[in-house]
């Protein structure tokens, strides 16, 4: 069973993450991880936290000479402007009364946090409400993205909209050859194009905006998940994963909301036979059907709702004076979908992770090696 | 911690359920889960089985007197037409010649089960990946409706889509007066009128169908869910139960995909007081911001693709003889939606019942009771 | 992951237990587990109760034509005696004032489960406390058995102590020889007659005893469970176990307790070759290392205290008048170690199982032998 | 849920770990844990790694101000001995070649760890099974103790054996006065001078010792565990949390072993009534019966094996040349039944607080004092 923790606040000291149940023996470097980070702080709407900073891991633990040692896997990201947060933030003898937050802002955790811990200090909640706690699961969850890719899985994601500018569809190969290069993960120009003004408009109303992206999963072996049990279906696996990320409101596999829409005839994926195995005419269910892997594509999508704090505040309360007042305003971006779509890459890598290590367990990378040169 | 299990083949002797983690003292009778079960069992075009089983459960632990114990629950519903099926699914000497499925349906888990069990009869598959297992989940998961009805929260569904026929939207008092009555937990009689049409006419093409249905939870507490930790997020939870739910392809909650649409000023409740306490002014994010419940309806939807069994199968490959084939047709309905909303109503019940138990845990309900007077 | 859970009251309609994640192909029958309730039911100073009930399991779920389909196992174990307690155990309405017990028995849980649920009635209470529980314990666990025998892994145990009476040390072949044969699982024929001695002497007193047993699991694979994780050391995972069956105050693991009182040259197991593999000059660890197996027979031992009823009740009070009085009396035994003995085989071989799930996993009992083959 | 995640090799950068689930508002610092760090560096008998390291906690997430935010709480201890090792310890590119240990240690995981994991440099089994873990182990469990410090519980431990040293049975009010002074946290002055100088023997004959401990918590609430399923029994939840220690090889509650001697009417706990509540006339239940805490203290006692590196070192094969060789010597103890002893005081509070927490959950401290005040 693969599992992780992580932890931190926003403006701590450091974000931390423990991954338990790795094998032994897989190559792994901070490189790596460094590589998905610097992809999730990347995209054009993002705000000024951005520049400070450039996250880089340390692994503390786990890894010797390149590989895993089997033992559990250390990593903290140091956050690079803690010289201005610790008289604030810190663990012992603190300033408690500078940056306060009373207003709630609508659309963040603020108030539903405060009404359960009972902070009066909403920077209590949104330290760690806040989408900066997905650093620390891009690169826990890179660990996982590591080892799907030494079995010859490779995802990829690209968005499919911003506000109200949505690209047309694309092939594959399009997406793999454009979608890293845009600013905006987007493989289509004049999409892209269009997203940007969108993005420069909302920024001058001091609005934000949400939007939709696509991750797709190719080269995954058949059996991951089980039908067996509701909890091992990887579908709900993968929709909880994406669903527990900052923002996002819907997600959908294969056709999704459009399988509603239409009969099974025009809906399910017809089997034929290449001569050594099975093909599908389509890939409707995006690669899971009962909960399973069927060696198509997994596709899924993710609905991102606009950014919670408004630089043109919404109308709240202030929690000293119980008087309407103006939302509070963080430091904040105008738009994180492709920020988003990496973090969504990675918490989907680790769930596959998980399900490959149930169906291929192993102590070491050379002993399931071994294993699936005869099987997948 | 509240927990379950199932258990169970379609055509096995039996159902099985066992929950653990209820308080003591909690009223709950086989009649309560009976009508769930009977409401997941209606719908205008199911197929012949539902004849045949008018389910029934049967506690078996965990209950006295019509009060829970604080043991663990179990309960089973028997399959009324054992008789029929006892020599082919023995657990003991057992026919396994008769009744054998060797040709996969498209959309079904029959080929990638296969494949990861290496199950030659796809018999050995469908008996558990069918949605015949959600009788037992319904019946487990309305122990946590108990519960949460308990403590003032109401659930309701209703069907918003069926194929290509859209309900218009509709109050949450209209769809409390009309979508109960309707054999389509549909509120909008026009709509059900040509959603029926539509069924029938798939009926005639020997095609099946989908739909999109809706889940409005009222009265729920604040502060159900953490922001803290990713896998105690409330809406990932949801997502991820939901998602777990037979052909379920898509899941979102509030707004869900429009919200990706819109601007943040159009999309984040504002925060108004109303003397006593807070309200919104509207309810775009439906209930849960950063994973917890706000104290607004929880309002989530899930897409359902059509039915896999087509009586105009499709288009397969004889496991047998390796040759292109038409697809098994296992009886089947030709719509489900109804009873999947019937589902969803009880999984979502279950992770609130859940979540509430990490809030507001003991040992008992007056416990419990005395406890909630006092906080929520 | 092997999981499990189990329900059911002393005198409720049925006991229940649910296995998930076993793979399919493994052949198991009711019979094999009956044999392993049975053995549970035996023993030299059971009461009554034990004539009633000739335990038999009934597969319900899993189980396909003597072998397993992969998914959940349920399985049931009928109360023959239902007919007399349907009246006061039902769960819908049911005579509450009958057979209530209110006198707390010193050494059972019924004091502290009266004051942490609220049972009046300290039935509610001891229908789920009492050992009755292990007979759905057993059959669970037994699953796991068939799983660690089809592998090659042999369990056995004995009883080395009764009250006072303790047996000589024995060579494993003496005691697979004759333990079971023993009334009192007891390897050494003086020792048993001693010990019957102690029974009769006890059960005229009124009076009840405890003792101590032994597991001894041989031909275990190197490298079950793991250092890497505390959760994950098999020798906690064992004592967790064994010390949650009812009545066990202690465990320990090779010399145990005795490991304390000699120098570190007399306790670690030497390493030398044999040619092909390592063996050890001595087996102090009784077979685990660092919470690893070493390939040597694992040996643990468990420690019961006496049964909490006894017929010549201690001083307690009433729970209804609040005055002092003599305890309660259920039916009981005087002596249950042997049947601890074999409940304690169970949940060891159901823990290593698990762990060997853990190492071997894979979807079917021929692909996981496939790779066995190769690897063990 | 509480639960925790810990990292980290004896000479790797830092140990770390993560706890997950603590409400807000409880007080907590960096020098509170340090207490307990230090405590588990002492004891006559150390070797000389504990004067290199004076293990220093630092809080890196989850507090703020003195008090838990309600987040997960990540803390580190640095390796200060880490510049002597960060070139063979490096995750990235290391020296592989130096300080390796070929030859396994009887006793220790290392020829277990060296065949499941396949690694031929024994370091990277034993940089991780080394009981230098348990610094990370009680940093974690301190946060809980802290809990059920706030809540009144109180945990003291004292060492009864070490080797063929036994120390007199001793009243609570000696141990608490006597055993904190102590080298070897020895209640009794003759028995500790009996102990040291069983020590330098051993230390002179390059041998190593092991030893019993025993801890006591009083103050316990009623109703900590539960005995409707096996895995919530608070005795099976101690026990493997205290065999998984480092070393431990025997774990006995109340009296233990000696219940099993016994008859019952000279073991169970007789009930009083003092008139406000029940009091028991013995506590030989050690204050757990069928998993519940009855509120009597809970006095459990572990056994720990001599130490596995020898300066005289046994037998064994060095695995380069398949040779008999002596073991391998990594620096180490003679004794150190003290620190086990203050590992264990903290797993223990770790696992009464996770129990306490499952029966008073609540969000933070305040509402959960409030509750309390009404109920315990």
């Amino acid at each position: 069973m693969l599992r992780y923790l992580t932890a931190g606040e926003s403006h701590g000291i450091a974000l931390t993450a423990i991954i338990e149940g790795m094998p032994a023996g897989l190559d792994l470097t901070a490189e790596y991880i460094n590589t998905q980070l610097s992809r999730r702080q990347q995209g054009y709407g993002r705000g000024g936290r951005m520049q400070i900073e450039t996250d880089k891991v340390e692994l503390l633990s786990g890894v010797r000479g390149g590989k895993t040692l089997g033992s559990p896997i250390s990593l903290q990201i140091k956050n690079r402007d803690w010289s201005n947060w610790s008289a604030i933030m810190a663990a012992g003898e603190a300033d408690l009364t500078s940056r306060t937050v009373v207003v709630p802002r609508p659309g963040h955790g603020d108030l539903a946090g405060h009404i359960k811990y009972g902070h009066q200090d909403l920077r209590n909640i949104l330290e760690r409400a806040s989408a900066r706690e997905t650093a620390a699961r891009v690169a826990a969850c890179t660990v996982g993205r590591r080892l799907i890719e030494h079995y010859g899985m490779e995802i990829t994601s690209h968005v499919i909209r911003i506000g109200s500018v949505e690209a047309p569809r694309s092939s594959l190969e399009n997406i793999k050859a454009h979608a890293p290069q845009s600013v905006l993960l987007c493989a289509d120009a004049d999409a892209e194009a269009a997203m940007i003004k969108e993005i420069d408009q909302a920024k001058e109303n001091g609005d934000s905006l949400g939007g939709v992206f696509e991750i797709i999963v190719r080269h995954v072996p058949v059996g991951l998940g089980s039908h067996v049990h509701w909890d091992r279906k990887l579908d709900g696996r993968l929709a909880g994963a994406l669903m527990s990320i900052q923002a996002i409101k819907g997600v959908e596999i294969g056709l999704g909301f459009r399988a509603a829409s239409l009969p099974g005839s025009q809906v399910h994926d017809e089997i034929f036979s290449n001569g050594t195995g099975f093909i599908r005419g389509s890939n409707n269910a995006g690669g899971i059907e009962a909960g399973i892997t069927n060696g198509e594509d997994i596709v899924i999508r993710a609905a991102m709702k606009p950014i919670a704090t408004l630089y043109n505040p919404l109308r709240s309360i202030n929690l000293e004076n119980g008087q309407e007042d103006k939302a509070a305003i963080e430091r904040s971006d105008i738009c994180a979908v492709p920020a988003a779509a990496v973090v969504a890459e990675a918490v989907v890598a680790f769930e596959l992770a998980s399900a490959f290590l149930e169906k291929f367990s192993g102590d070491s990378i050379p002993e399931i090696d071994k294993r699936c040169r005869g099987e997948i």
